[in-house]
Parts: structure tokens; C-alpha cells; sequence
């Protein structure tokens, strides 16, 4: 009997208590002795602060980030074949959704392994149902490009799809970058199209605006910088 | 000072326990008097199941369908105006994607109304979590056309998009139509391109597979029919 991987989405951010996972989510995390991350200082963190009762010593950690070859990935396959359950952790936010764990998920469905994924929170899918947008057919572009020419393009073509197809358009930026981002987005977009700012979401500093880009304009601007965001776009 | 519209999400079908909802969206939940829904019986019933304290005759339901007309929607406001906190509620996963909750939603931005999503079950994200495909770059489609040949076009459009922008392409179907979409998908679609379908998600009939097109012609299928599914293609 091979052994399942579970996909266990992590806090978005610090906080004292848990506002965003289920109980069985963490239950399932307490139990798992080998965990798939991306970062173990920082999964050792949150482990303490979901209360796992197992020693961190005797949990197998196998680091995957985008630099991890897919050889390596590849012997994260053996536990499971061996009949051991492993969690796929997340930095934040869903495991496997703009971050590098997709590969292993596929490696899983190719070696015939159970695929769990469990709920927690995530940003973007958050962002979405709060932008006020089409729910019914939406895109996620991961990071906009960072040269100032490219990334006036894509928002060019994203306003594009989103009034071609009815599409809300969403897309983050590294945070230090957020308050360049949103300006680019001012300068760049109609006046008519809508954009939806959310900030810190699940945290105690959250906000969540959407307005039209004139309106924007016109309103005093929060500060975004090194606070994670998402942009959402949506043109008629 | 202006009441708050809590986003609430629902469990995808029905459960005997509660694997897929944070007890903070619950507790949210059982403190509101004033609701927006899709359909006041199944709301009824998931109340019960949430264990909400409000009797049933103390709660102002409002229904939000996708008859409803702006101007209706427009009177949900009131309760806010007056200080009143309000849920929007989906009849499955997450309110205002891939339901016509989302006008109430902008309506909201536009009159100053806080608005904060909750975390809890959607299954296109766990759908996308449990696929191994590309989560940096993704696009959800709603339901694919009913027309056979008009769904054909769509599909080798979205086959193409996914080739293009090395997006995964998500999609549904009404659950009696699963298991003919399921064929038309393994009809039309190239070889090599990579199908994953997940079925029942957070239910214990739970199945999620991911294929190349031409692995699952060899395989035995599942049957799909009735059975809420996300459908999932990624071409390279």
C-alpha cells in the first residue's frame, strides 16, 4: 500500500490565532512524519505554532524550491512508495499554486500516489471572491515582468483579454515593488477599468478596495510596500 | 458606522463532519442575522449542520440569484447602511466565483462597505492544487458550451491558450453532462497533452487523476456522471 500525499496550505502571514484552517487540515499536518518544503527554518516555525506534538527531530524534511533538479524531487517519491503519507507545505497559501510544488504533485499521479489536496487559505482565491469581478472566468498571470516597458505591455494585453473574454485578470509583484506596480497600473489602464487592490489579506492590517482606475486616481493611495497584494483587473 | 459583507463559503456537498470550514467561519457565520443566499432551503439546512444558535424566523434572508435584478440587489444594501453585518453565502465553495454573487459584492466597494472574504472550501483551487500543472499561470472558464461543436472549438482554443501562455486551463460542466465532456475532451485534444480531472472534491468519494490524454484512452475511465467535477488541460 503507497502512501498519500496530502497538500497542506500554510497562514498567509503571522498571527496569533488561527482564523484560516481547518481543524482537520492541522490535524492531518500534526501526523505526518516526512514533509516536502520550501523553507525548514520557517516550516519548524509554523509547525510550533499549529502545536505538533511530534518532535522536530524525528520529522524527514526534504527541501523543494525552484532550484531543486527534478532528479532530487524524484527520491521524494520513495517514502510514499514505501508506503509513508507526506505533506507538501506551502511558504504561504496554497501548496503547488504559484510556487514550485507542482512538480512534485505530477510525479505523484505518475507513480500511481494518492493526491490530497486540503483547505486553507489562499490569497489569490481570496482576492477573487472580494473583487467584486467575474467569478464565472478569471486568469492568474503569477508576477508581472519588472522592466518598466514589458510590464506596461502585459497590463496592455491584460486589460485586452479581460474585456475580450469577460475575464477578471489577476496578478501579484514581489512586495517591495507593489507601490510601483499600482502606479504602473494608474498610468497604464483605462479610466474605466476597474482594479481591485487586496492587502494583507487574512491579517489584522487587511484591506481590500476595488474602484475604477479614475476613481483611484482621484483618492488618496494606500501603502502597499512590503505588504503582500493582489491586483485584479477587469475591463468591459 | 457601516456594517461588513463576510464572504462565507460553503462545503462543496454533504458531509457528515466538517473537514473543509475554519471554526472562525463558522463562528462568523452563526453571529449574523442577516443573510444573502441562493436558495433559503439548502442555506436552512447548512445552518442547521453549522449548529447556528439564531432561530431560522430571526434571520432576514435575502435571495440572489442569477434572475435577480440589479435594483434588488441594490435594497441588500440597506441592512449594511444601517450598521447590520451581512453573509453572502454560495450554495457551494466560495461566494461570488462561479456564482452571481459578485455583483453584490461590487455593489458593496461602490457604497464604502467593508467586505472580507473567509476562507473554506472552493474546488477549482483544490482542483488546481491537486492537478501538478503550472499554479504560477492558470485560467478558469465556467462551463464549456453545450453545443458539441461549439464545445469542440472551445476546447482546442483552450488547448492552445495553454500551449501560447504555459497556462493551466480549468473548466466545468453541468454533472450530467461529465461524462460526455470527459469523451469530447479525449476526442479532440492532442496526445500528449496532460488532462487531469478531480471529482467529489473533500468528499469521501473523492478521485483526482492527472493523464496525458492518449494514458487515460488505455485506461479504464471513471464514471463521472452527477458527480461535481473539475476538468483541467495542460499543453507544452
Amino acid at each position: 500500500m503507497k502512501g498519500t500525499l496530502y497538500l497542506i496550505p500554510t497562514t498567509l502571514g503571522k498571527t496569533p490565532e488561527n482564523n484560516a484552517i481547518p481543524e482537520y487540515t492541522l490535524s492531518i499536518l500534526r501526523g505526518l512524519e516526512s514533509l516536502v518544503v520550501e523553507n525548514i527554518q520557517t516550516s519548524v516555525k509554523f509547525l510550533q505554532w499549529v502545536g505538533d506534538t511530534i518532535p522536530e527531530y524525528k520529522i524527514d524534511f526534504y527541501q523543494l524550491n525552484k532550484n531543486t533538479p527534478d532528479t532530487e524531487i524524484f527520491s521524494f517519491m520513495k517514502p510514499l512508495k514505501a508506503g509513508k503519507d507526506v505533506g507538501l507545505l506551502s511558504e504561504a497559501g496554497a501548496p503547488a499554486v504559484a510556487d514550485p510544488g507542482s512538480k512534485l504533485v505530477k510525479m505523484a499521479h505518475q507513480n500511481g500516489i494518492k493526491v490530497v489536496p486540503l483547505v486553507g487559505p489562499s490569497s489569490i482565491l481570496l482576492a477573487l471572491m472580494a473583487t467584486g469581478f467575474n467569478g464565472q472566468a478569471f486568469s492568474f498571470h503569477g508576477y508581472l515582468p519588472i522592466d518598466s516597458n514589458k510590464r506596461k505591455q502585459m497590463l496592455i494585453q491584460l486589460e485586452g483579454e479581460s474585456r475580450r473574454h469577460d475575464r477578471t485578470q489577476l496578478f501579484m509583484e514581489a512586495p517591495h515593488r507593489n507601490n510601483e506596480l499600482f502606479k504602473a497600473i494608474l498610468e497604464t489602464c483605462t479610466p474605466q477599468t476597474w482594479l481591485s487592490v487586496a492587502t494583507d489579506i487574512t491579517l489584522e492590517t487587511e484591506e481590500i478596495a476595488t474602484k475604477t482606475v479614475s476613481e483611484w486616481k482621484s483618492v488618496e493611495k494606500p501603502d502597499l510596500h512590503k505588504r503582500p497584494t493582489i491586483f485584479s483587473i477587469y475591463a468591459k
